[in-house]
């Protein structure tokens, strides 16, 4: 008997440093989820692929998919637009596959306040941060080739977001890779358990 | 830095047969919760240690403490009460050790009725149940030297138990022991993320 539920649609935030999105790729690469992909205006980079790093979109098509409510959140970001499809994210959840998100503290307040019942059900939020500040400026400063300044500004910004963490329902202090990767993953498995998204109850 | 967080408070239900009882006890062995023993009237059986199986009680005590309010839950079943301490969970839950509690669903109804916060904050129920009814028998029949109207019986009180998983928050479908167990152990990792349960928010 195979059970019956809907997808789990799992954001994660957290500074950079943190590890998130190495968490998230790999979930999609063992298969365990799908990695969402977002659209974007800017223009693809060396070795970046339309359709798995973004799907690179022209700003026309970006602005027509605003006004007709397709995106679940979006973002312009120095003078570019990011944004999440909701049919992206939908048809995933609706035949029981797992979404992962990599996302910004910003757009997972949109995502929490979009009233479509299916993402309301999907809906879990995580947020994964440094156990410590001076964990946080070892991974910020990373091979220290970067100016005080920079490092200063980056700091700023990382603390900023981790103001935001009461607001998940987890958090997941980093460790180790492999500790990360291990209650990372628990956290899905058990996600699957839940009553709330098992269909004909 | 060591995070600070109450404790969880697990309860377990689920018909006979369906393993929930080595889950928990599974999980205390390997020192990730504590397992809640309750108090009984009935008289201990040959191998039973006090305080370890059962607090074996006089009916004068057990009625004491239910007219002091001392139970998070109790029940008469066969002429016998049986009943878990308040005590025994919150001491636990305050100095953040998990707690994991194999119960009837009448118990669990009834710790969910408590209206004592910190056993709301730790509270997260789990209903164990076999895949198919077929395997539902299998499991009821054991040995298979039950005479055809204990079985019977058995089978109606088990599905009169499963009916009852939709109350839950998370269900688990038993298959192998090594896969219930790992999931299992999931649901304990992942709640320990939980940020409602986080001291000094």
């Amino acid at each position: 008997m195979t059970i019956e539920r809907t997808g789990i649609l799992l954001l994660v935030s957290g500074p950079s440093g943190s590890g998130k999105t190495t968490l998230c790729r790999r979930l999609a690469d063992e298969g365990e989820a799908i990695y969402s992909t977002s659209c974007t205006t800017r223009p693809s980079r060396e070795g970046e692929r339309d359709g798995h790093d973004y799907y690179f979109i022209s700003r026309e098509a970006f602005e027509q998919k605003v006004s007709n409510g397709e995106f679940l959140e979006y973002a312009e970001v120095h003078g570019n637009f990011y944004g999440t499809l909701k049919t992206e994210v939908l048809n995933h959840l609706a035949v029981g596959t797992d979404v992962v998100m990599d996302i910004d503290v910003q757009g997972a307040d949109q995502v929490r306040d979009c009233d479509d019942t299916s993402i309301q059900v999907a809906l879990v939020d995580l947020f994964v941060m440094p156990q410590t500040e001076d964990e946080l400026l070892k991974r910020l400063t990373g091979r220290g080739s970067d100016a005080q300044e920079v490092i200063e500004l980056r700091m700023k910004n990382a603390l900023g977001e981790i103001d935001n963490w009461p607001k998940y329902t987890y958090r997941l202090l980093s460790d180790t890779r492999e500790q990360d990767y291990h209650q990372f993953k628990s956290l899905i498995i058990a996600e699957r358990l839940k009553v709330s998204r098992l269909k004909n109850l």
